[in-house]
């Protein structure tokens, strides 16, 4: 991967460390794979999230959500909350693609228990969206079944970020948005977890982008086309490998909002700012002959250091999700360009 | 239609009146239609709840929810509960089938959109479902596109209850379950207004199936094979007429726990039981053009009656899925009686 | 004890067994203690729950909370829902007087944290409340420290129910109601765990009476005077030894609704009902020297049998705290029934 | 009033502009009252707001309530969330003084509904803290019910911030904290609208302080005593006269924790962010003859201006409360330094 990261224009977010790829596939077992679509009308795709090797349907992981702002349409999060597991990959996809990527993902669940010789009748996919309607035909549903398994089969550890998957057609603070990653390291009892984000950006006004405290977006606003509100909506997805449990997780989550609010965002109205997360921890075996248990997990005043990660990588996160991406042209001839077409970086600032 | 009704069985439960139809129908504007699928391996269908006449997505009606709880695939809750509205039609169907079923309903709203001039670029479906896997092959998932279209267009104000639509392969305390429905009328400030449920019942054990405080499931039970646990699902829909805010209508939803309760249920693990609401006043028109608009609700105090007809409601409807549904063999030969094959009625106890 | 229950008047609730006691106290290590206030125009009391021996503050508790309807005044739930951790004993009072109780409870926590060589500078008690303005005069709130602290010193596993402490004025049903309690045995994987049930009642028309499915309120209503809506409130207290995380703890305490509308209840808007519930199991000893700590959950679909055991002990401890309460007069000479007074028993049906 | 407000540091916050007062009491009715205890070992002391005038009791206030994170103590949340009202003044104090602070309420309804003929029965106060440890000898919970019953007294649209009332002994990024206000005008349909913040902040680290986007704490931290975590909390106290329901008001509360953000803050795990809110807007009369009453609302796509003046209004308050507050030394001679010792503000930066 040759594409810039916010490092590359002197911007360095927070005090912690990163892991060595600086991205949520830090954390071990996490894959991400895209398919991409644009050709004809489509400016759209689809991200998947495979939180951890191994059939996710028997083998299931303690997640957790955080509505920051629930005016969106991700499906699945009511059972997640319910039982606090997470049973398939995490797709992303624009807004009105959630039906078809949330049936794909149960055929492929019905699949994936076919190969492991178990027959799934009940499965709860989780699929997060935001609306590319500004760049892509969002009306003709492009993303079909082919373009999420292709997806899972190219997870990766190593995964592009910017303009691709479920970011192809995304708008960040009226610059071109998409797909962006970060991490943290999290020492605890000697020793060192990870904290990963992925987030897909289509939210903010760039009068109100804020890079590292600098006001960027005041600064490269001249000409720029912006929406008088907030509309769009941001997907974060957190995984990490620090013993939690459902509950400690969603608190981690809902330190999301402190990253978003940094990089300007207002959590608008029209922004649907949703947090799914998983740790990959205390898996749940369905075939454990136990009916008692262990978990494990922290120590309650041990969890600042994991808020404070989860912070520092929604914020760096989405400022990749910016230094990534390329100007795009989409559906109908709209435009909408890149950051690194208009700053140069701090250390010219 | 002359299906069966609990009160065909000497049952009367509770002491408020219901409406005419003793339906949600009985809501002026409320609509129910069907489509059932019944051949080769396919025992089920989608149940449709047209709220209010018009245009839903322009028109929006005042609508909350309620997770009793939320081991379930129900799609469209987050922003349902946090803008308090309902844009489209309410489906039911089976667990595996409900990512299709929100595709047709996203369908359903752009064609909508585009005969009335609105170009839809963002809609939240409401899909609700129950798992029918005993009687139906649910991994095939027979419901597509047309029966949904099907269903919106057949809805009518008389509609069949038990063995249709997202009933056809339900089993209720061991029993045929199916659609049930009933209505209460609310007496305020001299006014008649209406409360009426619609159920899908998939739930509970025969051992617990209480009819108006009768035990009855303990007299019958015997050779009629039962799960050892709660699995299932009860989907509640409640329809009003009444002038409610969202925080009011979602108080008075949390009351199907009391009519579950009464008909035997323990509101099981495996059982999701969600509950989906919705009022035709205060209807939210997206053209109006001032941005300070009046909303009618009823005083705090006044709530008492509403929450007393969702109990009675809820139950009753609970009991004419059983009471219409007809003994019924799907897939793999499973056979699941109906209540009325076992049982002769109160007036025979 | 020599006071009735239920049980005495021939009726039996559900199909579980019961602990030795019947009660709360069956989780090893749970006592109970009152201060009854009967003088002048005070009618009142205080009743705590100890959730476990040993310093609760050092070595906190398990706990969750579930609001089945938030018209009340407990303290407290905030912190307790997000940490999932209770640190106090657990105190029922009337309305007014939950102020003072709380800080008593504080002033507890710095006396039980300076004997045990620990400076208590921030603790979170948890008071439950219903409103006993009908037999007491409740704006005296009669209530003081001295008597938390004496009913925190009495507390046994042997304790009385009916009309004693925080049930002294309570009206149940139109009757007299007070504490009840309740537990049943929960067997997993070969061994017997216990989940009690403690509750104050305060809730329900005579009108809704409903005993084991009999609704006796119609038969003996005549003659007592009844409100026309339910006010009042019920508070239940749950405690296990099962091994639950505090998210599958909330789930077992929402089956808590289930028991209030078996025995009658609609959950009416004026009744505050509130379920405070804690685990023996996974104690979170503050000075454990490791960061990350093992805890033991169930196995979640083995969630049914402790869903069951809450719904039956809750119904049962409501019908235990009329069966064991007597007819009273209170402030202003206002008199409440019995159940005993006008009932006798189901096998006189 | 003289004190100082960071605008005389240099420092704009936000686009929006700010009311007369740049107060929470530039929505018309609104009063904020002290009592500051500062004697003895006493750093502490009651800060009430009257959200309106006239009785709050029979003219109650439509009002919500937002947990960023609930390791805190405040009171009266429960009701609140349920029945969207406010019935009392607001009340934040010392976190070991809510039950004290709690009865003084209980009280002063009582006292009120006396005068006006009316006799209180059942009340739920507000009531927030802040631990105040640092400064002030808490345990011996030194706020009686003559100060909070002073405080309501001298309660005036013009009132004091800084070290005064609750704020009397609290931390604020390791620097002197205390009570800070300001407000945003929110232009709708023509007219100007209010909406005003009130925060107590005993929060975040020296390390983390930002202003404007400047990282003033990493320049001024040297020398300064500063907690390895974030413990401490920060209430939020939201008034406007906006009509908004109950659940609009909760989607405005929200951004606070933008707010919050932007000024450094985590939203560690030992800060309680709690924020309440209310709109004068909606007054909810007991008397009212009738059982359907109106209420108006915001057109929800007009949502996104009073999100913003929220953001804003949250970040200026706290950092209001730095500018105002003086150097302070408390029990046992800690001492902590005032943000005017340590930095002339953005022009000298």
């Amino acid at each position: 991967m040759t594409q810039r990261r916010i490092a590359d224009f002197g911007v360095r977010i927070g005090e912690m460390a990163c892991g060595p790829r600086d991205a949520i596939t830090d954390v071990p077992g996490v894959r991400v794979g895209h398919a991409t679509l644009k050709e004809g009308n489509a400016c759209t795709g689809v991200t998947v999230i495979l939180p951890a090797r191994g059939d996710l349907f028997t083998h299931k992981l303690v997640g957790a959500s955080c509505v920051l702002n629930g005016f969106g349409k991700t499906l699945g999060l009511m059972q997640l909350d319910e039982l606090g597991s997470i049973e398939t990959p995490i797709a992303l996809t624009n807004t009105l693609n959630v039906g078809l990527v949330h049936d794909a993902l149960v055929q492929y669940a019905i699949d994936q228990g076919a190969a492991h010789g178990t027959t799934v009748k009940s499965v709860n996919p989780i699929v997060c969206e935001c609306n590319d309607a500004g760049l892509n035909d969002i009306q003709h549903r492009a993303v079909r079944a082919e373009h999420v398994f292709s997806a899972i089969e190219r997870a990766s550890e190593d995964f592009a970020q910017g303009c691709v998957g479920a970011g192809a057609g995304t708008v960040c603070h009226s610059l071109k948005g998409g797909i962006g990653s970060a991490s943290r390291i999290v020492p605890i009892d000697g020793r060192d977890y990870v904290l990963g984000a992925l987030v897909q950006t289509n939210h903010g006004r760039l009068h109100d982008l804020t890079i590292d405290g600098d006001k960027v977006g005041l600064r490269i606003e001249q000409g720029i086309e912006q929406l008088p509100v907030d509309k769009g909506s941001c997907i974060v997805v957190i995984g990490t490998d620090l013993p939690l449990s459902d509950r400690q997780l969603r608190r981690v989550l809902r330190r999301s909002a402190v990253g978003l609010a940094r990089a300007g965002s207002y959590i608008g109205h029209g922004s649907g700012e949703v947090v799914v997360g998983f740790t990959t921890a205390n898996r749940i075996h369905m075939d454990d002959p136990h009916d008692v248990i262990p978990q494990y997990v922290l120590r309650e005043d041990r969890m600042d250091v994991p808020f404070r990660a989860c912070a520092e990588a929604v914020e760096e996160a989405i400022l990749n999700s910016l230094a990534a991406a390329e100007t795009t042209v989409g559906y109908e001839g709209t435009k909408k360009v890149a950051l690194s077409d208009l700053w140069k970086g701090a250390r010219h600032a």
